[in-house]
Parts: structure tokens; sequence; C-alpha cells
């Protein structure tokens, strides 16, 4: 692995800091942005990358502990992919790809992705991302119905704390409830079920009989709404935003179970999990042993080089999607940048590179490595739950292991544990209470141990820190 | 203009186009695409491109009327930004700007579209293409009625014909009625207007009573619906997909003014129309006199070369944006890539081509000469009516000039034109009976005289075949 720096060389100009700071408080609205702070501190540049690390623009080095937002898979300053984006954008940047027009990276991304995902998906829709391949998934579902001459089938079965993204619909599919917060949603077409968390399951239940109670959940809400009013159930295999939250064993395929005694279509939400981070270019089958109707993916796709999501549907779905709704019709859906040259350019190589490295390799060699050091920091104070698999890992604070209960809003202990562990130069991701590690999956031994060993500091010095705040 | 081909060097494998031609028709679910020829033929692949010519896998080239779909207004091949997005790709590809991260290119670049957009305009919040842009306007402009506590201020007036996208909602305020055969629409968050088109206006008005009357028509509405449960009108300047169609004069003066009187936001939107399409980087303001309170721009924003969108809104309505909406709260909508390093150094480079080479200046020049040419072509049999303005132009096909009936859909006769032009060299956009004229800035007015003299071949050719086929 390499741990140079990617430094400005006569090629990249050199940035003016302080004015681009300034450029960006002023013109830039971040999304998931708290304006409290954002008027008077701005943002923080990163500016330079190389492999494990990225810099900001005032210097500073740090152990990218969350691929950049769960997608720099294959690490960050991949000159090779790089050059494959600029020879494609040198030889035929961008054509339409309606109307019978296609473009070879497009064609050759659909067949590699139909042949890395389970053997029934082997058609692809593209988008330019996970929200906007949600979105896409449950227009052509509600299309499927209306086609299958059963227009009713329109209900959405969700979860809450689901993250599905933010169009107004994937919005909608999304069940963090502080997500929606003044924003509007559709919510005639989903309906969240409860989220299948371990850590804070009912009191007096084992996980065998929480998961009953959550397929019992399930089943109760099919009879309440209607198997003829349901068109699909959606879930991440392990919840990602909503808190690195493992089902208990067996749920995904009860669920599916439902799904399938009721005709409603399973759709596995793959935007995280998929492209290496549980060891698979796929967890649905290979590790969840499910079979969905369709798998989104997109972030860790093109490791976040190039904007890009897939819809993979099953030959079952494309039978009907692709006849002609009535004479003159089109599939009338799709994006203009719909299998982009570029990007999928960008995706290939990225694959290639997962491929030949060994990518799911060392996750599956690393990523129990990483889990078991991880759960050595359970003995700090606020360390309440240690979970998450291979490199999708999450560190739950609370304010009394007992109870779990948690420490107050103000607190703000997911921050404090982010910014002592920034200080120690290693970016985590603050989610409320929680502390997200997803990082690029080029993680050795040696960087868990580094990185375990800044986070020990940095639980230490947030214990402190609350303590002398007297919320400890 | 460079008018070589780029070929295959030793750095660009060779395509074998055969395979590349199964693993599409296999495996690529493409957006727009008419099932009903697609199992047979599959798709023509586009592979190689240079200015204003692109080329498919079987060596044919083709000038690009299109501009790949309306987007890549500096033209093809062009290496600088290729190189400039490997550059980024290498430096920095991707990092995270949620939660006071950002990126150089994303920082620079809201700046620079805060200095070409009208001088209200001056906060950016970024999306991957139009459609999201469009769907986040949306989302935002709900959230800012919420915040001014004004919930009931939702419905979203819309036109006929009007394109605005393909995602759930962006589908929804799309008015092209076939796009939404057998899917569902969010159609107690739209009304649709009648779109304003010049060429088939009511028997007997003229174009100021024409322009009177959609005016009217949205002050009925207004009433109908009450000014309380509106937010917002959304259009483009011209509209695009749904037939270049122009306004009359003071058009959308007007519909401002009915919008400012009723506290109804006023949306542009410029994915077409922006970066140069009508000679101006926005033509809001500087074509149509108008002052948007919000514009979103695509396609011509990075020309295609990366997936971008931006929306570009007022001072006023960040205001309310930019505070939290509660202790706690951010502004919890946007994309992993809403600001996408590669794709915002796309984009600021050709800003930066567009400004040199003088682009805009070569569509106000050309532009006239090319609508003035395009007209010539009004002596064939089936063209009803040539319009558009600069290098946004469109034909209508008609059965008969005097009632302006159409032609069966079975002639299709927008096809016919279109692969009598493709035969000759030369790639138009069919869109039922209409024949869409949308080329990359850069064209001449050799090239459109090249143009001009395949279309009147191709012209010739079609009414030829309607009369031998019987539709004349």
């Amino acid at each position: 692995m390499t741990t140079t720096m990617h430094r400005p060389t006569s090629e990249s100009p050199a940035l003016d800091a302080q004015s681009l700071w300034q450029k960006d408080k002023d013109h830039f609205i971040h999304p998931f942005t708290d304006f409290s702070v954002f008027h008077d501190r701005g943002c923080d540049l990163i500016t330079d990358s190389d492999g494990i690390f990225v810099q900001d623009a005032r210097g500073h080095r740090f152990i990218d502990g969350i691929a950049g937002l769960w997608c720099v898979n294959v690490g960050h300053g991949r000159a090779e992919i790089g050059q494959a984006m600029a020879d494609q954008a040198t030889r035929m940047a961008y054509f339409s790809t309606f109307n019978n027009l296609s473009n070879a990276p497009a064609a050759e991304l659909a067949a590699k992705l139909a042949a890395l995902a389970p053997a029934h998906l082997n058609h692809v829709f593209y988008s330019c991302g996970g929200s906007a391949a949600n979105d896409a998934t449950i227009r052509l579902v509600h299309y499927y119905f209306n086609r299958l001459g059963k227009p009713n089938k329109k209900r959405i079965i969700s979860r809450r704390n689901a993250y599905h993204g933010t169009t107004y619909l994937a919005a909608t599919l999304t069940g963090i409830e502080s997500n929606n917060w003044d924003f509007d949603t559709l919510d005639h077409l989903v309906t969240h079920l409860s989220e299948a968390n371990c850590y804070r399951r009912p009191e007096g239940m084992n996980e065998a009989e929480y998961c009953d109670h959550l397929v019992a959940e399930f089943e109760d809400t099919v009879a309440e709404i209607g198997a003829d009013n349901i068109a699909a159930f959606i879930a991440e295999p392990i919840m990602g935003a909503g808190g690195v939250l493992v089902a208990p064993e067996g749920y995904h395929q009860r669920m599916q179970a439902v799904c399938r005694a009721n005709e409603i279509l399973f759709i596995a939400d793959e935007v995280v999990t998929g492209f290496g981070r549980l060891g698979h270019f796929f967890a649905s089958e290979t590790v969840f042993e499910t079979r969905p109707d369709i798998i989104n993916c997109a972030k860790g796709l093109s490791s976040g080089y190039a904007p890009l999501g897939a819809t993979l549907i099953s030959d079952e779905i494309y039978e009907v999607l692709g006849t002609p709704q009535r004479k003159g019709g089109v599939l009338s859906t799709g994006f203009t940048y719909s299998g982009h040259p570029v990007s999928c350019a960008a995706a290939l190589k990225n694959i290639e590179i997962i491929e030949r490295e060994g990518i799911c390799e060392n996750v599956r060699e690393v990523g129990p490595y990483l889990e078991a050091q991880l759960r050595t920091l359970s003995h700090h104070a606020t360390v309440g739950d240690v979970r998450g698999s291979h490199f999708m890992m999450c560190l739950e604070n609370v304010a009394d292991k007992a109870t779990r209960e948690l420490l107050p809003v103000e607190a703000r202990v997911g921050d404090r544990v982010a910014a002592e562990a920034q200080k120690r130069g290693l970016i985590i991701r603050p989610v409320g209470h929680l502390n997200i590690v997803s990082p690029p999956l080029i993680w050795s031994r040696e960087t868990v141990d580094r990185v375990v060993a800044i986070l020990d500091e940095a639980f230490t010095a947030t214990t402190a820190s609350l303590r002398k705040d007297g919320y400890l």
C-alpha cells in the first residue's frame, strides 16, 4: 500500500485555501450540514489524497476511516482510474443511450455486472447514484405491476432508520426521522416497519425471539394493508446510515419468504454493502443467502471516482419491462446520464482493480480482525455496543451500559469522539451518538492497529471531556 | 475546428463491435427505447468522437446534430477536459461534502456559477443531472414554505409537454403524456397548464391574444386552487423535448408577474437553454428578461463530460434554508455526489473553454444563420413549422400545411427523416413527428450549409418514401 501523499506538482496548481474557504462558505449549499456552525466555521477543504490517506487544504493529513462516504473502496489516488476516465472522455465522452444508441463502456459494464451479480439478475438500469437508483427502481416496480394488471400493488414496505437516499421518493423510503424534519414525504406510498436493532431489542427477548417478532410484524402489516396493495419490500442487508444495524440471524431469508408468499418484490439496497465492503461483490446471496428480485448499487461500484448507480433487475421482471406497454410506447424513464461512458469506464477499471488486487479477499482477511480490534474498545465508559461486519462497523455511545440510556443530545458525544480522532489523524463519521468506521477496503492489519490505537486515545479523551462537562 | 476523428491508438484498445452489441442487447436496459425493435436490432454503439463528429463501432462517421442529447456544448474529444478530470481523480477523486467538509473544485465552481448567474442567485445546490436537480428543487421549495409557516403552499404549476426529468417527482412535473404511459405520478402535487405552442394555438387568435389567453389560464388556475396552496411555477424558457416551443413575446415576464402577485416562486429549468445554447450562459435574464427565484442547470454545465446538475438559489430563499429548522437540525437533503470533485473539475474546464473560445459569441453569430437556413426547408411537403432559437431548433412534420393535420403515427415521419439524414452522415433526433436539431455550439456557417444540404436531401427522400407508402 502506498503511503506517499499526492502533492501539488507543476501540473497541479497550488490552491488558495483562504479564498476557496470563502467561496465555499458564500456559495455552496452543503447537504446534511448544520448551519448553526457553518456560517462561522465554513468547511474544511479536503484537497489531496493517496491510498488510505486524505489531506486538507492546511496540510493536515488523515487516515480516511469513512472511504469518502462509504464509497472509495479501492482507496484514493488511483491514477489508472483517472487515466481510464481521461481516455474515455477524450475518445467519446458522452452520447445518448436513448433510442437504440449505446456506448462501449456501458455495454461492457452491464455484462460485467450481470456476471458478478446473482445468476438471475442480468439486466442493468443505470443512474448516477443511490438516491436515483432507488427512485428509478420504485418507478419501474410500479410500472411492472401496472403492466401485470395489478394497479393496486403500490405500497412499498421499508423500515425505520433505513437510508435509501434523498430524492422526493427516496427520502420517503428513508426511515431516519430527523432526515425529514420539515421536509415533506409521500406517505401514501411507503409504510415503515421496525428496524432490526439487536442492541436495542425489546427487554427479555433473545435474538431468535426478536427475529420472530420482526417477521410477525411484517406478516401483520401485510395482513393489515393487504398483499394486493403491496408492491415491494426494500432493505439494506446491513442498515448503514441508520447505525450499521446487523439483523438477527435468518432475518433476511424470513422476510424474503413473507415476500414470496405474498407476491411482494424483495429489493436489496446494496449501495453500501456492494463491491466488497462485506468481502464480496454482492452480499445478498453470498452472505445473507437471499435472492432479491432487484439489487441496487452505487458508491463502491465506481469507488466514488465518478457518479454512477445501477439497478440490477431479474430476468422475470425484465420480461415485462422489455415489452412495449402499447403501440408506439417506449420504456419512458431514465436519465441523460444513464450509462455515462466516462462513469462506466471508471467502474470497469475499479472492478478490474478489486479483482486484480484481491480486495474482497483482503476484506475477508482483515475484516474480522478489524471487528475484533474495535471490540477491544468496549472497555471505554461510553462504548455500549461495537457492531457491524467486516469493513462496515459502528460504535454506539451511551451514558449507561446497563440501561443503554443515551447521553443528552447536547453532549454531542459522536462529534467529540470524531474530533478527538481527527486531532490524532483519523477521520471517522459521527452520526448523533454513533461513530461509524467504513474505511477503504485496502486497510491492512497494521492500519487497523494504528486506527484502534488512535480510537483508544480518542475515547479516553472523550470520556475525560464528558466527565469535565458533567455528562458522565 | 478539428475534423480528424479520434482513432484507437496503442492506448485505446480496439473494440469487438459484435461482442459489445450482444452484451448491450442482453444486459443494458436502455431509457426511452422501443422494445418492439430493440430485441432484434439492438443498439448502434457510438464509440469515437471529435469536435462536431461522432463515429459508430462499424466506422460510420456522423455530424452530431443533437450534441449527444442537448449537452455536448463545447463539442467532442476535448482532451483538456479529460485531463482535468484525470488530474482531479488522481489528486482527490472523492470525499464527502456533508458535515462541514468540502473540496476545491466544488467551491470554485459554486463561486463561478454565482458570478455567471443573475446577480441575486448566489447559492448552489449540486446534483448529478437535470432530473435530480428538479427533484431536489421541489423538495427544497416545500421545505422553504414549511419553514415560513405556510405548509399548504405545496402545489407546483407546470405545463403540458414540459420535460423536467424522470425521477418519480420530476416525471410528475413533466407534462408529455406518453412519457407517463403506465407509469404512476404524484398528481396531488402538480397541476399542468397549457403549453405555449404558437404553431398550434387556437384558431383565430393572434400571438398577443394567445399570450393573454395563456396568462389568463394561469390566473384562473391560481384563483381556482388558491395562491395559498401553490408553491411554485416551473418552466423551461423554451420547451425542449416537448417540441422546442417558443412562447409568445412577453409570456415569461407576464407569468412571472402572476407569480410575484401571488407569492409563487418562479423556477426556470435551464437544463437545455443554459450554458450557451441561446447565446448566453443563462437565458432567463438576458434573453427573456425574467428574474427567476431558482434556476436549474445540468447538461451544458459540464458539456456532458461528467454527470452534474446544479440548482441556483436566490439570496432570499437561502436565508431560510441556511438557518437550522430546529436544535440539532441539518439541511438533511443532498446526494453522496453533491459537488463531486471530478464532475466539478470537468465543469470548470468546460466553462473556461466556453469563455476562452467565445462559444456564446459563436452561437449569437451562427445561431441566426442556422435558423434562417433551416427555414429554407419549409418548401418540403411535410415541413409545417421550423422553430426555435439559435442552437435549439425543431422541424415539425405534418400531412397538410393548411390544416396542420398530422401524419398517422405509423408513418413514423420523424424516424424516416432521421434515418435518411443518418444515411447521409447526420444525426438528428426524432421525437414523434418532430425532428430536433440541437448541435454542439461550435458549428460554423460552413457546417450549417453542409447540414442543411443533407436535410434537404433527407426531406426529399422522406417525401418520396411517404408517397410510395401512400401517406402523402
